[in-house]
């Protein structure tokens, strides 16, 4: 068992900050204070302990009471992202099969699913006494984020409160742990890179400055006023921040320690800039199967081990499977998930206590890691995975299309835009294509291009090859 | 399962400061080398894995390298008193029975038990190579330390590796981790007040300053050179710090962050004392059974909650039994011991999974823990706990002595010292039971006063009263 995390965090530092946004602020006390409330009236609303309960919203603060408030009443978050088609929330809603629905806003989307309920029907309840539980089982499942595969079919992951403590713990072992911490959150809290910032705060009792999204200025003005000490990023917006620091010739405050980097190498060219603007920039490798960080590189290594993501955290253990240099990286430890629900429930994600990632890498001599390509094509854009496979079926569901492949192209600004190579059996213009893509995915994951093609290439069982796609485009 | 400690700690941060002693620096990869080099020719003497090894030695980086040796080859750590009589050793090596003993000198001691080595004469054996176990299971026992109960009998507490990390972990989230912490050590490595420090080493990746013993002008002369941020204490080591200081009108350095300070409180004019000279002091309530700490006030409380140990650590819990407002402190957490060895090993020391410490305390409004009583009598002398009926039971093994009670008086350098009051049914003098009681028990134990007397009180069952002992003395 663990302690309520935020009821035992109130109770030791109930006086820090727990949260800023613009002008505002709450203290762990404050924060506790309001979860309860909305714990009471969800309580009111007939929701239940154990209950499965979908989140759809923006990252404000009154998200972080829902989520905190939803916790305290002892209920599993499904952590719906807000970029995806309708198509797409609806898949995971039928596949996550929640008690209830919970939007920030009735009106935004268009959802086949019944039983919701907007936040301010909960606020608008009466408060009906709930009996706090004074601890926690480990085991519980805390949130259930979705993550393709590549079958490309989105597999709903569960995080335990084990796997999210023994993350922050793992991650508090490297960064070290200072009553002044204050982590800038402007990643989605749908996301485990910013859901996991969520979980440090109320673990450490450190304070989080919320934004809704991620706009450099406002970002870089947070932390040269000196309260921020933290922050996640991914290439592109660290590259970003670094356009305006250079335009404006400012840099990082000494008080600011690091920049926590996911999703993905950063280039030789960030790093450096990174440096000359003060910005400590720590590389990590992460997913949502690992409630975030499985291993993460120190800044004074970024240069010297130029591409690695770093060591294994303290509880965390890598291996590379087979037996040669380079092969798929497999994760274990405390910090890792036991399973998904839905349709992949069945599944057991670890072999002999093993994840298998899909991703290829290796362990140089003194242990450190580096990911050669993340698992099978994988795309990643700004950050944000892009499954080839899942685009591929949205883009043949399209009664022209008799085949489609879809791979990843170098670009400077997302690191990488997913390109569609399609075979058409009826009549379909490009326009035409993109259109219905746009009620299928989710706006990152449409292709950038669209390339006709007379047949994809395969291999002799046929599979297909999508390393080789581009040389379709020479064929042409 | 848990990570190796050392080995995980020597593969994140090789170069970092583990230990330090007069001009001699170790860093965890030195540290890790020679813990293996130890553990490698243990082996060659035949110690396995599994085997329980008691250890008695000063402290000093040779023991530490031993300590962490005999963890690498899997062995159960007895950790021997060294201020403990020849009685009270041989019956903790009966009680124990450990493989064998390890002494850091043969000529110090004479004790009746044949299967021991000298560091020495494991270091002059060849190596023979170990597989090091890359992962330690969560209940594997560490340490093993004696302590008193309310009977008097010593029992042998198991500390896990759990009730370790767990412990270092509650400290962390509560005092923070800094890269640059380093944490002074002048309390033994047998208590768990010393070993404490030695596992918050590995797994913070910390600094220890060692030094062999207190002393106040050596330890002052350490944190004043700016190395050291962080000191263990008891009151009476705090107070001989705050004189010296005092004397030289000198205060600590802000480098400087916390003195910790257990083994009962500490009163209010060393609390300001310290306050005047820069040392931010926080109080503790911790024990053997607890792998130290349970409760910690932070600094900035000292003088408002004057009296109180703090509050739970993170996943710490703490409740009173009893109706009434005072009662006794029952402690549950994954830093609590899961049992005993020898002749305690069949007593469950957890009821309904609570420790019940036999301590009196309360718990404020807000929460602060106040211990109004330590266990029955227990009698606290510079830290040490003195266990009146351990004391009684030695004296009436003389031959002239009928009944004996013993109780605390206090005393302005110790705290507390031990009074003996004695029922004589032979001739003996006060010379005779002082020479006789050497033998028996540690000097710290010895009553400081003999009172003769007709009779003890004791209450309608026969009970002793020990807290109307010192009527006695009136009414003779």
């Amino acid at each position: 068992m663990y302690p309520n995390l935020l009821m035992k965090r109130a109770s030791l530092t109930p006086d820090r900050v727990a949260l800023r946004f613009n002008e505002q602020e709450w203290s762990f006390a404050n924060l506790a204070e309001e979860a309860i409330d909305f714990a009471e009236k969800l309580h009111t609303k007939g929701i239940k302990k154990g209950m499965r309960l979908a989140i759809l919203a923006s990252s404000n603060p009154k998200l972080v009471v829902v989520l905190h408030g939803c916790m305290q009443l002892g209920c599993e978050l499904v952590m719906l992202n807000e970029r995806l088609s309708e198509e797409e929330l609806n898949y995971q809603l039928a596949d996550s099969a929640p008690n209830y629905l919970l939007v920030d806003d009735h009106t935004k989307r268009n959802l086949a699913f019944s039983d919701k309920y907007s936040f301010d029907e909960i606020e608008n309840a009466e408060r009906s006494f709930l009996d706090l539980e004074k601890e926690w089982p480990k085991e519980r499942t805390i949130t259930i984020m979705y993550t393709s595969g590549t079958t490309g079919r989105p597999k709903g992951v569960r995080q335990s409160l084990e796997n999210h403590v023994m993350n922050a713990t793992g991650s508090a072992l490297n960064l070290g742990i200072h009553p002044n911490d204050c982590w800038l959150c402007t990643m989605p809290l749908f996301h485990i890179s910013g859901f996991s910032i969520l979980m440090r705060s109320v673990y450490y009792g450190m304070a989080i400055n919320l934004h809704t999204k991620f706009d450099a200025e406002a970002a870089i003005q947070e932390i040269i006023s000196g309260t921020v000490t933290r922050m996640s990023a991914v290439a592109v917006t660290l590259e970003r921040m670094l356009t305006v620091l250079e335009s404006k010739n400012l840099s990082f405050p000494n008080t600011f320690q690091s920049v926590l980097v996911g999703g993905g190498p950063v280039p030789l060219n960030y790093l450096e800039r990174a440096l000359e603007r003060n910005i400590p920039v720590l590389q990590t490798y992460g997913m949502t199967e690992t409630a975030s960080q499985t291993t993460t590189l120190a800044s004074e290594d970024a240069i010297r081990k130029l591409g690695s993501a770093g060591k294994p955290l303290f509880f965390a253990d890598v291996r590379i499977d087979g037996d040669e240099k380079v092969g798929e990286i497999c994760i274990k430890g405390p910090h890792v998930t036991k399973g998904y629900v839905g349709a992949a429930e069945t599944i057991n994600p670890l072999v002999d206590g093993w994840l298998h990632t899909g991703d290829i890498g290796y362990l140089d001599e003194e242990g450190y890691l580096f990911v050669v390509d993340r698992r099978s094509d994988l795309i990643i854009s700004g950050g944000e995975n892009i499954y080839p496979a899942e685009v591929e079926q949205a883009l043949v569901k399209h009664p022209a299309v008799k085949e489609a492949g879809v791979a990843g192209r170098q670009d400077e600004k997302w690191g990488q835009v997913p390109v569609a190579f399609v075979v058409l059996k009826g009549e379909a213009s490009e326009e035409a294509l993109r259109t219905f893509m746009k009620e299928q995915l989710a706006n990152y994951k449409q292709p950038v291009d669209y390339y006709f093609v007379d047949q994809l290439p395969r291999n002799g069982s046929n599979k297909l090859m999508r390393r080789e796609l581009f040389n379709c485009i020479k064929n042409t």
